[in-house]
């Protein structure tokens, strides 16, 4: 039996702020930072160990787990950063703010955006200095796999290669793992692990900085999962993440 | 031609304790972590960029290394650990004053350990509960790599290998790299580059938090090196690394 933990980084400047975020490389919030100390906190706790963690190349899911680490004495652990695990690119809704926007487009069209499975907001052109070709921690990628948006889909299509690559192997090496990231890149391995629909994964929320942990079979399929912390806090983080399109 | 950063860690705990330290994983100081920051702000206004980091498994160079990548918005970039890159492995001085070593041993004993080129300080036992052997971080270390002393020689010859095989080539390869250890096995390094004899090693002092650029040409040879900064303030450094023994 396999266990590996799921991290999802702390609040960041841009949750705070209400904004569209994806792929733009924002930091933590104070609050963000207090989260993944606290992540790491609980792990220790209950006694987790890791021999490797993997994340992305944006600095909140890094600096989450380096917070983590650190609490956990863990910093010496090779730290593996693959874009694959970065959050959903979110297309030219990217710095924009999320209840300006259903304002614009109506609260309908938002939510098809956030919440449905397969339609991506409206994408990037590459001339736009957001496109992720112009920044130099995407230049090894083929440019094919360069994101203009993405809908929950394309995440799953991007992020499950690494999972079967790299990921599964390592822990079916025996290594003990912990992977932070993001929501929608989290969800996208959650759906796989969990084989939920693609209705219901758009309607599950996946609390920022709080340990969930799968425990896997020798096949690497999910006997259990839970939270690790105060579980009346967990479901008031859970609630939270779904309110986010109300105008504040 | 190529250019690589040499960092030593800021100020740890035990550097203002005056402890020998070694391989004991203690961490920066609140003045250490300001001279890691300071370090990074110099490499930016600089216009430093790396494409990948080296560093050891131990936490003070760790995160001096994570807080210079942040102020240089480089958090995203590979970061290696490697045991090789630890500081010089201080035997059974591990922990102890270095005054107090000096009034027990005398001045010139503590000296020769501190100074000499090959002769090591009393060695650990296996039981020692210092021994690396009993660590997790180096469980995956042959046996006769595990040391129970090291004099400045021994740090040469395990950290070398690490430099042929892996930094060198990396190089070679086009990529910037910025290597963030500790004062003996980055004086490893110099001394290879710099091709300097026994004697003269023992009297060089690399200054804590103060980027050291080597460049280097098509055979990594170096053409010049030079610290970044305030050159006062250098040199004020350079001198401190000396007085530890005097006992304060």
């Amino acid at each position: 039996m396999y266990k590996v933990v799921l991290l999802r980084h702390g609040e960041s400047e841009w949750n705070k702020l209400n904004l569209f975020t994806g792929w733009t490389d924002v930091d933590l919030s104070e609050k963000g930072i207090e989260e993944a100390k606290q992540a790491g906190k609980v792990l220790k706790q209950e006694s987790f160990t890791f021999d490797i963690a993997f994340t992305s190349v944006l600095k909140r899911a890094i600096k989450t787990l380096n917070l983590a680490l650190e609490e956990l004495d863990l910093l010496w652990i090779p730290v593996i950063k693959n874009w694959r695990l970065n959050e959903r690119h979110y297309g030219a809704l990217q710095g924009l703010n999320k209840a300006e926007t259903a304002e614009k487009y109506g609260n309908e069209k938002v939510k098809i955006w956030r919440r449905s499975y397969d339609v991506p907001p409206p994408a990037l052109d590459e001339n736009d200095e957001r496109y992720p070709g112009k920044d130099p921690r995407y230049a090894d990628l083929n440019k094919k796999d360069i994101p203009l948006t993405e809908s929950l889909k394309l995440t799953v299509d991007r992020f499950l290669p690494y999972w079967f690559d790299t990921i599964a192997p390592t822990i079916k090496s025996g290594k003990k793992v912990i992977i932070a990231a993001h929501g929608n890149s989290l969800r996208a391995l959650v759906k796989y692990l969990d084989n939920i629909s693609e209705e219901e994964i758009t309607e599950l929320n996946i609390p920022t900085g709080i340990p969930l942990v799968y425990e896997l079979d020798e096949n690497l399929k999910p006997i259990k999962h839970y939270y690790l912390g105060d579980q009346e806090a967990i479901n008031a983080a859970i609630n939270a993440v779904a309110k986010q399109t109300e105008k504040k």
